[in-house]
């Protein structure tokens, strides 16, 4: 059995949004970021980071497999299942590039983003305010090209991707929202994701 | 033929690394960030998030082949040529799982603390050297347990996260030398790591 231990962060969605479309079986184990469950013992045990997600597979090759990181997370299930990331050839290999610019890029600017808008700090907030429009603009020109992000296949690139545009869109839209709205491919996008049912039950995913 | 677009930063350098402890043949371009040179429409169309580094092998397998991103380049050519990214099994997850970790913590990370440092910006700046204290924790942490940072074998991810500690080691000393200093296993393995033929190479690589 796989176990994911997550919160309903953009990073913490992203291996639930993989493993529904996978349709494989999964429990969750709620890990309150609120409630700084982060920090307990038991997690760091399997999350030496102190960060979401993090995964467990009981049944994997080799043995019980504990993992964490949402980018490697991804490529352990898709490779896995052999699904969403091509096995080999130059469509692999732009998924892993477009799916390592969310991870180094999109991930800890946005993140960034949202801890400076919190901070009264200006200065810092206008740094990763024009960080993430630059990158808007870099998704927004790559999505212009072709139906997903890495070309025309769904992949994990996607998938990484897609929560932290949701979020944005969410919660950032005094800094970002006229920019996003603006990006006609990158709305496209948007609604050709969100609309698959595994993407809407991911990020309507609660804990219970 | 591969040819590695790159400069002398530290994700600049991580495919020189790779390249050198393969032994393949490469050419490199030098793009010259300090003119600007990233912003280029001739690198642009090899590199459209306009960061270094880039690559492209003529002999991929399916055709030539153009990527981005340090962390997907050393995954490619770590597949490529079959060494120090295993093909499967638990000790693959765990590689990805410590590359993840730098490309999406310890990079951008460093990087903003290195940013902030030349901003004045005190609180920006106490943020992330609070972070990257932490992410030395971890480092030295995970270091404790095993000759490498992915368990007994080098990998990867040595090669990934290496560059970022010797840049901090060289030039972030105000804010993180005590840190690094005090970190025994990190100090042990930085000496393993740059003991290497391949990683002396590449850390000495400037254009020509």
């Amino acid at each position: 059995m796989i176990t994911l231990h997550t919160w309903t962060t953009p990073n913490g969605r992203k291996p639930i949004i993989l493993l529904e479309e996978l349709g494989t079986p999964y429990d969750i184990v709620p890990v309150d970021l609120g409630k700084r469950q982060q920090f307990e013992p038991a997690f760091l045990a399997i999350s030496p980071n102190n960060k979401i997600p993090a995964l467990v597979d009981d049944d994997a090759a080799g043995g019980p497999l504990t993992m964490f990181e949402s980018g490697a997370i991804l490529t352990y299930l898709a490779e896995k299942h052999g699904q969403f990331l091509p096995a080999a050839g130059l469509a692999r290999y732009r998924v892993l590039t477009w799916l390592h610019w969310q991870i180094g890029g999109v991930g800890p600017m946005f993140g960034q983003l949202g801890f400076f808008s919190r901070q009264d700090n200006a200065d810092a907030t206008g740094h990763f305010v024009e960080e993430a429009e630059r990158l808007l603009g870099v998704l927004d020109k790559q999505l212009s090209k072709g139906a997903y992000l890495a070309g025309d296949e769904y992949s994990i690139a996607d998938i990484a991707v897609y929560p932290w545009i949701m979020a944005a869109t969410e919660r950032l839209g005094s800094q970002l929202g006229a920019t996003l709205e603006s990006k006609a491919s990158l709305q496209r996008w948007l609604g050709l994701v969100g609309g698959r049912p595994a993407v809407r039950k991911a990020m309507a995913w609660a804990p219970g």
